[in-house]
């Protein structure tokens, strides 16, 4: 089974998960800059969730060039990580409403947090596919980052009921340590 | 005619109607636990489409996978099936809203009663261009699995107007039983 | 210049056109089935539009595929058509939620009028790069159906401003007359 | 690193986000003409907008055939640009309903100057990548067009604030000053 239509489907709900967001972005009643005002936390919260989404189609992007076959297992590990990715809009509408309160603060990190564990599992069955001593696993090694990224998310969630700044200093945090496409792929595939 | 485009349409098409369902789990008012429990039963439903819209694509996929060409026919049957999925985001949201009503709870399984004759016709079609003994005509077989959804759904619509949690139960189990990718197309391509 | 990414482009907004005018088929309020009647001429005004964008995409595929090149003009071509294309959700909605009366019946006609006057132009622009005796232009030939169309179109029209109900039944004829794939380029194609 | 995603990733945003704008051509209550007049602004704002994303598409269509490969530092680069497009509807429907006011005239303005910027870094990151004397260089030159639309984009956000009609004219005579696709990379192409 080639893996051609699942990056293309991929591609297609992350396009509209990505676009979809800014519906939240309210057109505001009103023509002054005071009008703004109340958009702007919203506005912040659509760009961090952009960030996140754009990482992870870079990520997808990237693991599954490494690759050169799929299965059912994978199919389904794929539709799994899309549906935890397309509860974004809706916490990211809502935090952005709420980026005081412990609860949307807290959502929002769970969401990342399902996330990341449900990429995991794609790398996983991808890495059974392969092959232990496949490119993809050897380039995937041990995975430290993403393994970071999720005890951090953990740690926002808690953090997130004592002070939700803090929290969204973490979420910021982390969107920007993966900003750079993960050069562990990157450098064996030029290898 | 060649079946990349109808691939790429209906994985567009797909994609929007799996992502938008998300637009009816709307951000609640207010920031506490209390604001999410009405969120509760839209979730399940959305959840519970995202699973029948995953599982259409995949097999879909699988379908189109064990084809080669396509005509005028498919073309307007494929139309057919999509017409009936995107509906799938309407009921959802009212069936989400209204889980213990049984107009909703039968709408729903309606629809999906309805999607299913359509992927039902579709595979005809794809037999009659591909001739009876093609591998996908001996690989999809008498269609054991799709016709038994089919009655279940049938009896979910009936049953919902006496019991909507047991209708509902029965919808979960359909969805539980196609998780698995079609092991008749996959064990005949991998042959 | 290639014609893979106008197709792909083409495919991706003709993918959500489609698919969001779903969002004016509104949940409704209340779980019964007098709650659904106000939304049947919704569903009705969706179904037929659903159908003309269906066959815009067969017709739009079908004339693609007998092409193998394309150049800026054809890009705008392209892009103008879908302009009037992407009118259609809106002018369906008002049409559902005002179908006795002229304005919103007249307005769906115009934005099918001016669709089909932007399909024409594409064509042209296809002929006028592929040459007068290209295969396309050879199955493109006088182009009877789009001219009855456009001619039927304008008709509806004016008399959406006489009795609405005869203009609609226009709309439908004009629709079950293009469900069938267009003979002319599949004849030419399979010679 | 092949292109292929990253087009179709970027089809897909654009194709979202060219669609999802009709969405705030709300439908009017009411059936006749006057329910129409305030729809008029919202309109001609619309369709202004849909011209600027299909004059991106065009010329990101244009840009990428001239290029062979990607990295990580032009996805990047292309996130970022389809970041600022995708406020394009948001402040595409903010200024249709207050087109005579002077913050969302030159909010408009600002986010087509931003994403005028992302593209010429765009530019630069593929340029960087195939080398000074590649054929991508060589035909986007010095980008005379790009430029001049930067400083009119800066112009038309000052002057919003003494004459909105001015600045919406500016708007409107850099939209029609790239109609055209870019004649210096398909001279070049073709050459």
């Amino acid at each position: 089974m080639n893996k051609g239509r699942l990056e293309a489907f991929s591609d297609g709900v992350i396009a509209v998960i990505i676009t979809i967001m800014v519906l939240d972005l309210k057109v505001p009643h009103g023509a002054d800059l005071a009008a703004l005002r109340p958009v702007l936390p919203v506005f912040l919260s659509y760009a961090l969730s952009f960030l996140y989404v754009g990482i992870y189609w870079s990520n997808h992007h990237h693991m599954l060039q490494a690759c050169h076959k799929v299965n059912g297992r994978i199919l389904w590990a794929n539709l799994h990580l899309l549906f935890w990715m397309s509860l974004i809009p809706v916490v990211t509408g809502w935090m952005g409403e709420n980026y005081r309160a412990a609860i949307p603060v807290a959502l929002y990190g769970s969401v990342m947090f399902l996330s990341g564990i449900a990429y995991l599992i794609l790398g996983r069955a991808l890495i059974a596919l392969h092959g232990a001593d496949s490119p993809l696993a050897v380039a995937l090694g041990r995975d430290f980052k993403g393994k970071v990224s999720l005890l951090l998310y953990a740690i926002a969630v808690a953090v997130s009921f004592v002070d939700a700044w803090l929290a969204l200093a973490i979420y910021a945090a982390v969107a920007l340590m993966w900003i750079a496409p993960d050069p562990r792929i990157e450098k064996r595939i030029s290898a």
